[in-house]
């Protein structure tokens, strides 16, 4: 079972900003910006392109709603995505706010905010999910 | 009209590797790794997430087709995406073969391979594109 696993089952928490029945959504603990968040299928597939069309094309669709959340949250000019996939073993797409292509770095992790203030943001972000 | 478009119309000549009646894949001439491929619907549209949701799903699909052919072309671990979108106003996502999360560095450009040597990636690509 993967740490993503036991997160969306609730045995390691986690600032969740949405979710649904196949899909889950949460802010990254080791940000490289505020509002740096992960999504997630429930399904534990290491790979991203090993889901199935169907799947990978709802995870897609579900990471723009997010995506739209955050930008209404989070000043940014676009919110940018990536997929690195060579540490944990769960498929999982990076949503980080943007406003220079630098910001996009994975090597800058920002200070990790305060729990009041991570609580504070995923509950923003989950205020303007639709 | 951007120079995506342009590329798309074959104004402008690019290292193609895939397409369809929609998308339009290609190798970025300014890479950070060797295989880095751009993928693109032809419609014109800025920002990814405001393309709609099935336009957005087809997207995501073909660009995973490209990636299991760059995955067989190019000795990689995986094939990492990203979507920045702040420079060419025209969606795009960055298909790099990955063998560690360092590798997807968009300040780390490598020496751009030699026209001989980006044709014959894009051909070995191309090739393996199911």
């Amino acid at each position: 079972m993967t740490i993503f696993s036991k997160i969306v089952a609730g045995e390691i928490p986690s600032y969740k900003v949405a979710e649904d029945d196949r899909f889950y959504a949460f802010l990254d603990i080791n940000p490289i910006r505020m509002g740096h968040t992960l999504v997630i299928p429930k399904q534990e597939t290491d790979y991203i392109f090993d889901l199935d069309d169907e799947t990978l094309a709802g995870l897609q669709v579900f990471a723009k709603r997010v995506a739209k959340a955050i930008k209404k949250a989070i000043p940014c000019r676009k919110v940018g995505q990536a997929v690195l996939g060579l540490e944990v073993p769960h498929a999982h797409i990076h949503l980080v706010p943007l406003t220079t292509e630098g910001d996009m770095d994975f090597h800058n992790k920002i200070e990790v905010p305060q729990p009041s203030e991570m609580a504070h943001i995923a509950a923003a972000i989950a205020e303007n999910f639709e």
